[in-house]
């Protein structure tokens, strides 16, 4: 299988993560359990660790090898930096599960009911704070992990400096900018939202999960090249490759979500759909829609005791009325505008790789 | 009036931190609104800038004037990160009022209402929502402008980088340790908890509030020298006085908390005791009384609804049981362990200011 290749280093990527932070000197900080139990959560579960992997590609294709090891610590902070964010993502959304387990919150609330014999609605509240605060601290173990990349005596330590700068204010405040947005589609039904529309919605994937791959790609480049020179030509060529995929990556992931089974979401089928997401999809078939099916589609999302059968049916109509494939086709371009930009950049084994993560997006069936 | 010299310098510190805020680069990625009004809400507001004076006077002290001019982006970084710690505590807390107005939480909540037309129950939770992101986004600004003062020409890189990783990891761990204990001392009263005694709660005092005091010291004296060696002897005596004068500080302040006025606290006289605060004040308070007296402490302490008349003699209980007498002991005990740490540093107009603050908390008058 031509993919092969992609996987085998996705696999070899989580090895190395997991032992980075087995071997950080961080952890011993985090008190109380609860706490230290709820920081490892889901970084304890299987997960494609696709931020890391993007920002070790990058650097090994401007820096090789040696560079693309000088870069672990980096990976291990993009990957902690989206935890954190999912963390707190996850409260906010009253998501249940993560990753095929308990969200925070609620593996929190859960222990609290049964060891601290709490009433439900302390419980409740107790695993909201744990959230909150393991989300701080996981935010805490992300940029310290940067910090251990610049603190290398190989790596030049201004670069680090200047990388941590632009996560912790464009790409952080961009992030919750999406997440704010998130937060007030969802607030309202899409039919009282005259000012979204398909443009909007991609601002907001691009918001919520293009900016942190175009910084992975960017740091990895920079970091590839030992340079904080922002503007050098491959770095920029870099950074648009990695933030163009993100983008697509998310359209992608919108598909799955639709289509996926509970193994592969982590997650019960149809969440997308109770949870009213507003996703491209929903978006285009609502648009071309009669007044009888939006009525349905409306009427299933976002109502989170739809039955599976309503669930099937708006599935069905997201097909019909063109929603799946006008997401695919948006993602097909996206790509498109993306691959281009690795001519600008040698050819290596690690370019390969990220041309294949490319390709795969498009190539995945659905 | 012999405190006027450190007077004048807060001041002086307040404006060249608005200065050095206004002139950031990092507000511009500061969206929606809603975000933007809200990073900044608190920082607005006046307050007496100690952690980021301590930071300065620190430098100064083992650095002279321009070392301390260079360590303002740190200032500045330190001041931001007990802003979005105040941000997620009052959150947790169900506080109302921080330094006159009202909370994040409470401001979008209100503005959500009548702008927005949401529901209450709507508003409120976007309000919450809000507030924790307006927190995540604050402490991404703190380390940005850490970053900031790494990047100076003058500024050792690879100091930066250790002060940020000691902050995001043992700092922020410990702070947090700190705020989930009082969360889990919060759920329950007093009485039943066993666990609590005099110690614990000290603890819970230099998790809070000493261990950021340490480090404004410890980073200031770290930026004077220009030096990465946390184990020097100068850097090492200012850290230890710094933490000893930050629990003194937080003693003293829930002095205040008791004895102030609105205009001093920002919020209405006997908050404290509504909101069930545990302090050394409560513990010598019960430890002292009789079953009838602890009775009347017990039934206003955490109780929202407790009536002025019933506040006023719980305050006079406080007194009469020594509670207040204990608190300002321990108080001046930690300070007269600090004051000797400056006698390994060298005579200056900082180190005089560095003693005035640490006199000023046992000369107040509370």
């Amino acid at each position: 299988m031509q993919y092969q290749e992609l996987f085998d280093y996705l696999g070899e990527v989580e090895k190395r993560l997991a032992g980075f932070l087995r071997a950080s000197d961080v952890p011993k900080y985090f008190n109380p359990e609860d706490i230290s139990e709820s920081v490892f959560s889901y970084i304890g579960r299987p997960a494609k660790r696709l931020r890391p992997a993007v920002l070790l590609m990058a650097s090994g294709a401007l820096g090789g090898p040696q560079r693309e090891r000088l870069s672990l610590p980096a990976a291990a902070g993009v990957e902690l930096f989206h935890t954190w964010t999912l963390v707190h993502d996850d409260l906010i959304d009253h998501d249940t599960l993560r990753r095929g387990g308990p969200t925070v919150h609620e593996a929190v609330r859960g222990r609290a009911r049964v060891r601290e014999a709490l009433p439900d609605h302390l419980a409740a509240e107790y695993g909201r704070n744990v959230a909150i605060l393991t989300g701080d601290v996981q935010h805490g173990w992300s940029i310290a992990s940067f910090a251990d990349c610049g603190l290398q005596p190989e790596v030049n330590g201004a670069l680090v400096l200047k990388l941590i700068k632009h996560l912790q204010s464009y790409v952080l405040d961009n992030l919750i900018f999406g997440e704010v947005l998130d937060v007030r589609y969802g607030m309202r039904k899409l039919a009282e939202l005259p000012e979204v529309d398909e443009a909007k919605i991609v601002e907001m994937l691009w918001l919520k999960t293009g900016v942190l791959y175009e910084f992975a790609g960017m740091a990895g480049a920079l970091l590839g090249k030992n340079t904080d020179d922002f503007e050098d030509d491959e770095v920029q060529a870099v950074t648009h490759f990695a933030s163009k995929c993100g983008t697509a990556f998310q359209l992608q992931d919108d598909i799955l979500g639709i289509l996926g089974d509970e193994a592969t979401l982590g997650k019960p089928v149809g969440s997308d759909i109770r949870e009213g997401k507003k996703t491209v999809i929903v978006y285009e078939t609502l648009r071309n829609g009669t007044e009888a099916q939006r009525k349905t589609v409306l009427s299933a999302l976002g109502n989170r005791s739809a039955t599976a059968q309503e669930v099937q049916v708006v599935k069905q109509l997201f097909y019909d009325l063109n929603g799946i494939r006008r997401t695919k086709e948006l993602a097909g371009r996206y790509i498109e505008e993306a691959i281009p930009y690795l001519d600008l950049i040698p050819e290596s084994p690690y370019k390969h790789k990220l041309l294949l993560w490319a390709n795969y997006m498009l190539d995945r069936k659905f």
